[in-house]
Parts: C-alpha cells; structure tokens; sequence
C-alpha cells in the first residue's frame, strides 16, 4: 500500500497519516518528493486501510500494490490445474475438450436424442440446464429434479460426464448429486452463500463470468470457492455486456490469455451465449482454441427453431458436427490435441 | 410481434413462414411491399415465437411489439404505488424520504449512536447491512444475525423503520422478521429463487438495481416478486457499471423519470453507490429528488475512515446533517415535501 | 511516479531500474518492504518513463501520482472561470444560462420562429446547428454557410447570443466570424488538428463530451484548446455510452460535481442529447441545474415531428416555455438565479 | 419501416398517422391486431419518417426494418472485395497479410531498423504514424511530413507497401502521396470531413473502428468513403471500451464473423490496441486469424521499454519473429495462406 499525500500537506499532516498507519501495527516508509510525500506502507495490505484516508483533505490517493487474490493465483500455485472426470476426461492439461449440448433439459427424448448427436460427433460433455435462470417469469423456467433425472439417463447411455446449473444453496447437494461438474450461471457470479456451498462438495466447479464483472472480481469470485477447501474450479467466458447490440454480449476473448497469466485454473469459452447468434459460433469457437482455451462450451439442439430457450445461439446437428473438424484442427494448430469422447463406462 | 421476411423470400417461404405460426393457433396479417413482406401475428405474443425463426433462412427479423413485464406497469396499473411503513412513513406519494445508516452494522454502539444521528438530522428509515455480500472472501462479511438484533434495538430506540439486505432464501424469514423493508442487493437482482421468497413474504422489499441490468430487465426482476403476490416492491437506482472510473458507479439520473412514465412502482436513488465518493454525494442526492425520485438512501458512519466498508463513499455526520436542508429545499421546488422523522413508536 | 518491484526482484533488479531512471535525469528513492521494493521517482512526470518498464520482468507496475492535465485543473487556477458573452450573459458565475434552439437549422424561417419562441421564453443563448455530423451520409447534413447566415439574422433580431458546431479546421474562421460561442461536437472531442485551431482563435469554445470519453481525456481535450491561449472553454455534458439502450445515451449527472472538483471551467448540461427523449428533458434538466450545472443547452422546433434530425428529444415550445419556471425554482432552491435574456443589441 | 400504434389508439389516430405518411408520398399497408393495429410504410424508408412520431401520443414505436448501408452491404455486392496493393499483395483474398511496424516513426534510423525487422520475418505491409492523434497536448505528436519521408526510404529500402494514418482533411493529399493505404483512426472514425476527403482520393483506406462505435456506425462511416467513390476501405476491428480495465481495450472478436455477414469489405485486426498488452498480442492475433480475419496489424519495436509511444503493447523483434510462423500455423488450419513478403520493388 502505498499513500500518496497532496502537494500542499504540511509535515504535520504526514506525522497524522504515519501515526494513524502505525497505530494499526504496519510500518512505513517516507518517500518526500519534489512537491509531495510519497508514505509506503510496509507489512500486510488490509483493505480497510485502503479506504482509511478518503476523508482525510491531504490524502491525495492510496494505490494497493498487491492482488486481492490468492489461492487462484499464478503466485500461489504456478503449475496448471489439471482436472480430471469420471470416464477420464480431463480439463486443463494438453487436451482441449468439448462441452455441448441443449441450453435446457426439456424432455427425456429430446434430451438423449442431443447426447447422442453431441457424443456422436465428438463432444466430450453433456450440457444442459434443469434449473434455468429467465429473465422474465413468465417464460420457461426448466423441468427442475425431472430434469436431473434425465440428465442421469443420459450419461448413462452415452458414458458423457454432465455439466449442469444449480442456482441456490438448498439445491447444491442433490444437483451435484447428479453431476459431474457443477455450473454457477453468470448471473449468480457474486451470489456469494451460493459459491460458499458449492465450495464445501466434491464436484468440479463451472463459475461463468458475469456479464458486467471483471477478470479481478471473477478471481476473487472463484476464491470464495477455492477459500472453502473446493480447488477445482473451471472458469467460463461468456461474453460480457457492452454497448454493442449486434452480438447478445461481447466475446472478450483476451481473457483467455489474461487469465492464463494470472491463474492456474482452466479456462474454457462458451460462444454461444458469447455472441448469441448461431452463425457466429464457428468462427468465434475457434478464436478460442487459438487463444489457448482449455475447451469450449456449446449449445446444441436438434430443432433449433423449436427450443424452449435459447434457439438463436443453438447449433444444429448438422452445424455442430461441422464444427468438430475445425476444432480439431486448430487444436493441433497451436499444439494440443481434441481426444475421443468418453466410452459407455457409468460411474 | 412482426416478422420481417428477407427481400428475396419467395412466397412458398412466405407461407411456410405462416403456417408455423398458425401451428401454434395465432392469427397472421400480410403486409406486401415493394421489395419485401411483412407478416403481422395477431393474438397472444410468446417469448418463443421470437426465437423460432433464427435459423430460417428467409426471415430477416422478428419484431416484439409489447413490452414484457405486465404487473410492474403503467398500463396494468396508471395509479402511483403508495407503500406505507410502520409509524406512517409513506414512500411513493406526496413525501420525500431519506433512508440512512451505515453500510455495515458493525457492532451495537456504533448502529446506535448512527441511528441517532439519522433521527435527529430528520431521516425517516434506517438502512445498515448485516448480512454483506463482499467482492471478496477476505473482507468483513457482515455480523450476520447478530446485526439484526442491534438493528432491531436501534429501530426501538428511534421509532425508525429500518431496511436491510437479505442474501439468500432460507435467510428472508428472520431478516423479514426483524425488518420493516427488506432489500435484494444489486448483485442479487437476478437471484430469482431469492425474489420468489422475497415475493412470498408480507415486508416491502427494496430492489436494487443490477451493476449491468437495462430498466427492462430490472422491471422484469420486480415482475418476479409482484407475481408471488407482494405488490410492495421500491425500487433503487444506485449507479449501473459503465467505462468510465472517476466514480465507482454511473448514476443513471434519467431512469427515474423514465421508470415514472413505465412504472407504478416507487423510486429511490443511493448516491452513495451510485458516485462512490462523498464529495460527490450532496450534489447527486440534490439531482435525484430533483429529477422526481420518491427518496434516497445514503451511507452515514460517525468516523467514515474508520468504517469497515465503503467508507469513501460514507457522509460524516456533519456532511448528512447539511444535506437535509438541501433537500427539503429541492423537494419544495419540486411541489414536494420532507416529512418529520418517525417519533418513537416501536411495532 | 512510482515504481512497485515484483516480490522476486533481485538487487540487481532494482539497480538496474534505478540506473535507468536515473539516466534520464530523475531522482530516485527507494523504500524496501517486506515482500517488495518500491521506487518512488523524484522530479518531473513524464509519460514516456511510465511505459518504459512494460517489458522488463522483474517490475510488477508504474503508477502515476500526478494528474496528466494543469491548465485546465483547480490546482493551476483555483477560482471559477466566468465566461462574457456579447450582451452581458456570463457563464460560470452565480447564474444559471439556458441554451435552447433546433439541433438543426433546416431554413431561415424556422430558425427565426424558433429563436423568437426561445428568446421569448427567457432562454439565453440560441443554439442551432448549419453543419452536422450525421451517422449517416444519407441523413440531411445540415445548410453549411447559409445556416450561419440565418443565425447571424436570428441573433440580430433577438439579441441572443448564437452557439454552433465547427466540424473541421478549415472552417473555423467564418464559423468563428458568425458564432459567439464555438462548439466542438461529442465525435470532434478528440479532432485534435480542430481543437488546437479553435486554441488559436478569441471566441468561446464549447466542447462537449465524447460518447466514450472518461472525464480525464475530456480535460485532456480541453488542455488542447487552452495551451493554444485559448482559456474560455465550456464544459458540456451530454451523456455517454453504456449497454443501457432504454435512452439514447446515460447523461453522466456525477460528472457535473466531480468536474467542478477538478477543474475551474464552466460545465452545462446537455440534457436532449443525454436522454434522446423529449418526455425525459424536463426530469433531467432540474436534475443537471440541482447538481451545481453553470447552463443547460435545450433542443427546441416548433413542430418536432417535422424536424430534419433529433425530432425524439426536441422540445414543443409549449414544452419548453413549461421547463423554465421549473429550472428557476431549481435555481434559487441551489442559491443561483436565472437572468433575464439579452436585450436586442446587435454586436 | 412500421408503424406500431399504442392499444389505445382509436381509428380517427389511425387515420391521422396514415395520412401524415401518405402525404410524403409513401403507401400504407395496415395490420389490425387484437389490442393494436400496426401500420406497414411501403416504398422507400426515409430515416426523417422515423423521428416522425415521437410527439404523437398514439404511436408506440416506429421500427425499421432495412439496414441503414447500402455500398458496404453483401446485399449490394455479394463478392468479397479484394485489394490489390503495390508490389502484388492483396488484401481480402484467400491470403492473410501481416502489417507491422511501430506506432511512432520515431526517426529514420529507428524506422528503417524496424522495417527490416518486420520484412524480414515475413511482414507484408509496414505500419507508423508520422501524425499521432495523443490523448494530451504534452505528449509527443509525432515526426508530421518528416516522418513520411521516412517512411519513403524505409518503403524503398524493403519494397513494403506503407500505411500510415491521417489526421485532418488538409493533409490527405500528401499523405496519400506517400502511403499505400491511408489510415484512419478509431478517434477520427466519425470525422465525416475526412471520411469524405479519403473518399476522393485513390489510395486504399484502412478504417479502423471508433472506441464506442457500433458494427453498424462503423459500416456507415465505411459508407461515406464509398459513397464518394473510393471503394477501397478495409474494416480494422481494434479492440472497444467497456468497463474492463485488465486490458486498455476489449477486442471484440466476433466483429469479424459479423463483419463477413454483413459486408463485402476486407476485415483486420490489430491486437495490439486491442488488448494494450504485449503479453497478449500472440494469442489475440492467432484468434483472428482463427476467425476469419484478412489480416493483422501489430506494434512491433526494436526496444518497446523506449518507445515514445505504446511501448506497452509493441513486440519485440524476437516476439514478432516467434509470432509469425503460429500464424501461418493457423492460417493453414482455416484453409489460407500466408504470402511471401514482397520483393524490392519501389513503385
């Protein structure tokens, strides 16, 4: 932490600020300028301090020198994460994988009809929402438990781990129950009794990025997690919110990279809600492997134009089955391979 | 809703577009123009019809003509939302209110001695969190049911009808239990399993807005707890999260005019969040009643920089004291009026 | 500036950085903590020394301590800047100005009308715009040289005092020949070759925000403008970009108190160009004159659903002969006024 | 364009509206709905009829349903354009060029080293601003013409085309004269003046995206290039300002894919902007080849730690070097190529 104290302060201002940083049992350090003191605060980096001298008229800024985020960071742990799920798909290590299927589970035989298709053409886990977050309550708001149990019948018939959305406490045992990997939707990103919960269980973690958060709050977001003995975590670019309407969000596709640098956890990317629209997911798709993601997540439907959600940013049968060849190549483009899906192996 | 065709569809496109709709029992109304067709759905306007033509390569557009939420708004309701609390205060009609406390309740003397300073500068409600959604797990997370009994004591000593957040589902009993208003934080207003429960309870609940909600989506978010059968809902604009970082938060002054020409529902504004910086607050929370909010919520700390959050942002009190002249001279150039604090009169 | 070493820096790390601080003629002063070495750099603030360190490892951040703008800032000159136009108007002084007229001047006709419903109203300055950044090259582009001819009519039958935009360097002089004010649009902000031409002539220059411009790059814009010798420039809010498409723009209401912070210039209020809607003009304009705004600028056309460009947010002349009680009860609730218009005393 | 009538609206309202419409010589086509009637403008789409209603208390909204472009559109031209350049490169044909250089022309010496550097690792097309548009009046602003002759030389020396930016309409002819493709930056993206005079000359222009620009605003300042006979405009996607802070920008990636949907125009990226980071650069770079992108445009400098300007984003030689042979990598995976650099060959 460093105080950074206006040109006019008086030596006796400085003495003020240095006794207040001291009586909390920190060092300091003066640095006296030209027309300004510069105080370095030496020993730990409380945030309370760093909101400590906003009233203070000869503060003129107090800049943190550190980041806020520990057991995600690269500082703490330099070696990737590598996770590994039931049938031995593994996320994070050399291999990029391949999460797909319906934005929701809307019946038993639509459901088994996209696993097949998705494990079929190559994808490695089964997606699909049971409990759906809608903006509006009027719209479909996911089959709940029923769903669950279709989930269950599909990995069983397909041997694909699944990946599905919990959205409050009460409901992360029985949900983790039946998956294998854990989702926290973009909008519960800082939903925090949520993210303490699923923290405290077994199952991977899958923690979207929230449409307005940054990459620092989406660490500390996954540290909430990390903090609760849960270490891994998967972290999701989904696009986020901008003044751009032409796409649903923006693809911030930097991420990848940024968050390599900054954290060990795998990064994978989900274009479908990164752009919202069906014809941009290929390209965008494969800007991701290029990036360096560890996988992808995309939205698959046998009927696009007939899902109860989600539609516009669903891929046919036909179109996801394209994809597979393109992701395949720049895979081996930047060095990294996409595996064989799953066998028939129920856990 | 309007489908546009695209200018090449050829009229078996058109038709096959039709029969679609009619399919699903609505009506459709041709309109043919020079270089394209319009096709009008007559009846009922589902979400999903929307989303069902994405993929069809002659459609060029599909229009929504109604807006979504149907409780939360004028035409459901032209006359304004009255909400009166315990000791009579009124929110929504003639009066201004002015809502403050400090962020945190962070032990019972300082709540105490805050509230007193609210009630004897002329404030009419009480706000302080006990439960604090915090961006990361090593900040001050709140007191938790502890804070609830000292806001409880400061509301008996005051007369003050007191606002608090409430976090998660199965914690809306006891926080409804000790609170008069009961606030879903901008973090949570999409947390739909919290705004059902929040719905199921008899309190009025605040609803902040999202860092990065449009107004519709807000409204849709109060749509959720209005269609649970709690028709008190408040709503509180405290900044949306935009590029610019002078301020914390962008204060969107003109959502409260325009939720007044959309919506029935009362509106506040907290300038405290929406600027983040004191110096800021006087001239934000001036522009809100200005601008025709129904009151505004600010953070009050005896000793900000000693506040154990959002102290940059907190008023001393000296600062809040200074306010209320301001705003009761604003409010009486608006045709409103600042109300005399609640007398002691405990429920 | 201040130099924060990585954890892992070395002493010949920190040697070698100070070395080359150093061999720019800058003074140094090291404060060691106990994870890290930070170097405070003493003397001159350069720009360039803080991205000379991007590509060396073993430097963790450059943090600026100094503000990047001097003539513009409270710091070089700590009295407000009050600005008199031909006439007596002053602005940036005790009183609250109203500039009000058609975005476009689409005829000499129409602009006398108007001017006269504006002067007659008691708004002071007559705005209207004779060249026209347009989205579209298909859009009306404005009359060019004949519209300042028909302002310089207006303003010799009225008496106001004209503002209107300059969109290129070569025509500064005669617009500048025409104006009493010289206005910079929102996309011109950062036209540097424009800003340091409208440095070099005597009239007042308005400059308004750009869509995307955070405060510091719009002082920045300003300090062009002054360290050509030109000083009296006008701040003009009028709204920025965000995801929120309910308005046109997200009128930015904390930038009027902050600005007045930093800076000693003169600040209005766009409120039309800040909402891009009529029925939002009124709200937003008592909210802007609340806040401490110097002026407001108004879009005004006697038929608005006739006009060439921005109809939506222009006011009816009933609409806006209403505005201008509200905006003096406003006025004298903030201990400001409203004078009187301009007499007819033609330059 | 359509006309939505309020449910309110009453026949005689109709009738008004429909005569309103008819009068500019527009026909009519009407819907009646079972709460509203909507009412189909055919004939041209005139965006004045647009604003046309705003006032008229009847009318819900007016929607349009043709995109605003025309020359830049797929709609007009089918096939994609391809430039061809001085020397034989081609732009927005099956190969992908890389264009490199410094943001600044520093001096010659500096400029020619980097020139060879670039050339000689397989770059096609050099970049550097002799005029620099800079956020402060205290910056460097460039070498100006001293720059361009430069960049003669340097073009000379290597036999790479040249593009450089320009600034204000009285500099384009002798930028021109000596550049190969003229640039226009993202701050100059709405400086209709200049856009109008780079349309009335021959040399190709690269236009890269405004910071808070729309795919459709940039496609029609494209426009106003086209629409003076230059049809020569290449789309540079530079990266947009949203609220994230991690990167200087945020590179919207899927722009490209919908750039190649909606345009026939060729498409780059430049990641350096984009992302503000060095670090970032390669794997940002490799996704928007991977997306389709015609080309990239990268920062490169023999020593960015001091660079007068973005040394912070500028390769170095290595990282430039290393960084071509994972493009055609990737090129190769989106079945494109990556041409030898052109021969000496001084037009």
């Amino acid at each position: 932490m460093i105080i950074v104290m206006k040109s006019g302060a008086t030596p006796a201002d400085v003495d003020r600020v240095v006794s207040k940083v001291e009586a909390r049992g920190l060092k300091t350090h003066l640095s006296t300028g030209e027309d300004r003191t510069v105080i370095g605060v030496i020993g730990h980096d409380p945030f309370s301090l760093r909101d400590a001298f906003t009233h203070d008229e000869s503060v003129e800024d107090v800049v943190r020198i550190t980041k806020p985020f520990k057991l995600s960071g690269r500082e703490w742990r330099s070696a990737d994460t590598v996770i590994t799920l039931h049938g031995g798909v593994q996320i994070g290590g050399g291999q990029v994988v391949v999460m797909a299927g319906p934005c929701s589970v809307e019946n038993e035989e639509m459901l088994l009809e996209t696993a097949h298709i998705v494990h079929d053409a190559g994808g490695h886990i089964l997606r699909g929402g049971a409990f759906k977050p809608r903006t509006s309550p009027y719209s479909f708001q996911g089959l709940g438990r029923a769903g669950l149990a279709h989930l269950a019948k599909a990995r069983a018939e397909t041997g694909m781990p699944v990946v599905t959305e919990v959205m409050t406490p009460s409901e992360v045992e029985f949900v983790a129950e039946a998956a294998d990997i854990v989702q926290i939707g973009a909008r519960n990103m800082q939903n925090y009794d949520l993210l303490r919960e699923v923290g405290r269980q077994p199952r991977p973690v899958l923690l979207k990025r929230g449409l307005s958060s940054t990459i620092e709050e989406w660490l500390l977001s996954a540290e909430y997690v990390l903090s609760q003995g849960n270490y891994n975590v998967i972290l999701c670019e989904r696009g986020i919110r901008t003044f751009e309407t032409a796409t649903r969000n923006t693809l911030d596709i930097a991420a990848v990279p940024l968050l390599k640098e900054l954290s060990h956890l795998p990064v994978i990317v989900d274009p479908s809600h990164g752009t919202g629209k069906w014809s941009l997911v290929h390209a965008t798709a494969r800007a991701a492997v290029a990036a360096g993601a560890d996988g992808i997540m995309i939205e698959v439907h046998p009927r696009p134009d007939e899902a109860l959600s989600d539609g516009p940013q669903s891929l046919t049968p036909q179109n996801f089955a394209a994809l597979m060849p393109e992701i395949r190549a720049i895979a081996a483009a930047v060095g990294r391979t996409v595996a064989k899906p799953a066998a028939v192996t129920p856990r």
